[in-house]
């Protein structure tokens, strides 16, 4: 065998299994990474075709002012209370990085976001699993009595996108000692007042990351940012990349934030694309979670052909839906949300399948 | 104080000192981040304007295949032997996650790229300074005798703009047990042949850095990539981080890539322009140390006002160059090469300067 020369729990590194990625050139329903199905606003657009070749040229802000200014007078916060990254993953990275380190742990709920696991033991740190309750919601006083160093909050959780109760996160962050990290990708797609943002005035030891990726439509931009105390957002301005936010990311996501409206508009949709897809569900029988997010965690009837069966089937028909082995996901399947034209082919294959089988 | 809830070693991190930046709405030259004073390629600008709304609404390739494929054709190097990146600053972060570690020492000459011993600071590892030589070289014995766990060749070196001798690098590569990581991030403005590339098919232990920022006129895209033996690329695919080049990155680069003659000749008028520019420099009685990329390291005549006196004055006329407080550079400016209109408007201001003290 060839050296790597890589630390020894670098080699031993499970990589993070991305959803599975459709064969080039078919029409197909991407419904497995949880992307919105609407472009981004057309003043991003705008801005990506009004760019200066000076933008290239030039080195980025290091500060990415501009952004937080927007975001900051989006959210009423200050600037120094906001931190821009290569996507919230790279802020996922840095927690362990900067806040947890070798030896230390993170307690999170399980199942869910793998990308924590997998951060963590990059930096010999470790995820202390805190098992979701019966009815799938986040174990609270599991994650408070974990003894870990810090808590990882996802909010609304993924992959159930179910939405812990306000009151019940502010209680942890209240009460816990350590650094409590509520990431909050999906925030959007949530009644309005869920999220934690407010809280950051009184809790210096919250952490709160956000996306473009899903809301924005901005995947493939790579931006998002996190919220705290300025103290822990100078940790990070410190232990961070140099350039870590391009000069386009940094351009296009301020024409993001600024079009408010749009976001507001395209998360509508979606959000009455869900509750039109999850009730065809569940006339069909399938158990559907309630979902605060942009995709539904759902069980098949059980007369019919099982989750793994379903998304296999759906798989070789062009439509890519997430299936998980975790044992408390192997039954269910998850479902991003997509166009009605992408839900309505989705539900007329299902009841094809249902019947193959019956 | 306001905990931070850093981890100590983030706490005392000291962030790397960037250069200077303009006063906004000033027309000045910036001549103190190596920038190209060229814009990248028309064919860049043209991908830019064609990106389609669908490569920003959904993820990115994780392995920036397409990307990959055209440096290996460009290089002659297998995919498998790549690695790109948010900047080559990226990679820089990862060699001391992924290969030195807590507690780990690489060594590099210094005065360096100060980034170095910043991002081993933010992992708990350090740099080994060995001194350049009396002559300002890099003392090749002195890495090779250093008992690190790595060795760090900047090549050609920054700030000095020297380039090392691709025997002596050979031999460094070979006697070496650990890992050797040359920084080619001036590269393309170095004599053909110098390029460390072509030992890779025979060094397992060799991983060579090369960016976009410089000779592709593309600082503010953030992308790099390195190249080394598939194993090492392997570990760096594994322990980096998912998605960490955005989709417009991956396209611009690829662009570039594709655009080779666009780059050879910018890089032909910055080194006509080097040479021109220190020709008048050494007529002026400046030593000028013989360059091998888009700057050069030059000492004002010991008659007339220092180093750090030119600077103040130059950055006061909206010229900014970089001045330096180690105690090997203080007497000393490193100065970017800019356009020909850029470099007698600064020449004709170093005459003004000398003549006012005079």
């Amino acid at each position: 065998m060839i050296r790597t020369y890589a630390l020894p729990h670098i080699e031993r590194l499970e990589p993070y299994a991305l959803g599975e990625q459709p064969k080039p050139g078919r029409v197909c329903a991407k419904l497995n990474q949880n992307e919105s199905p609407y472009p981004p606003s057309p003043a991003v657009m705008e801005a990506l075709r009004a760019m200066p070749e000076e933008s290239l040229r030039r080195y980025p802000d290091p500060a990415a002012a501009a952004l937080r200014e927007a975001i900051a007078e989006r959210t009423g916060l200050a600037p120094e209370q906001l931190y821009c990254a290569n996507g919230s993953s790279e802020i996922i990275s840095l927690l362990f990085k900067l806040f947890v380190g070798p030896g230390g742990r993170a307690a999170v709920a399980d199942p869910g976001f793998g990308l924590y696991q997998t951060e963590a033991a990059g930096y010999q740190a470790s995820c202390v699993p805190i098992p979701l309750l019966p009815d799938y919601r986040v174990d609270m006083d599991g994650l408070q009595a974990s003894g870990a160093d810090a808590i990882i909050l996802i909010h609304p959780h993924a992959p159930t996108g179910l939405l812990t109760d306000t009151g019940e996160l502010e209680r942890l962050v209240r009460t816990f000692p350590g650094l409590v990290v509520v990431d909050e990708a999906y925030i959007d797609y949530a009644p309005s007042g869920s999220s934690a943002l407010p809280l950051i005035a009184k809790y210096p030891n919250l952490l709160v990351l956000r996306t473009f990726s899903k809301s924005y439509g901005l995947s493939g931009l790579r931006a998002g940012y996190c919220a705290g105390n300025a103290a822990l957002i100078e940790a990070l301005a410190k232990g961070g990349g140099i350039y870590n936010v391009d000069a386009l990311a940094q351009s296009l996501a301020l024409a993001a934030v600024k079009d408010d409206a749009y976001m507001r508009d395209s998360v509508s949709r979606v959000v009455a694309t869900r509750e039109a897809f999850a009730g065809e569900l569940r006339r069909r029988g399938y158990v559907v979670l309630p979902s605060s997010t942009n995709f539904i965690l759902c069980a098949p009837p059980a007369i019919g052909p099982d989750a793994r069966t379903l998304y296999r089937r759906l798989a070789e028909r062009d439509i890519y839906v997430r299936h998980y082995e975790h044992p408390r996901l192997q039954a269910l399947l998850r479902i991003s949300i997509g166009t009605d034209a992408e839900m309505e082919w989705l539900t007329k294959e299902l009841d094809k399948l249902a019947t193959e089988s019956g």
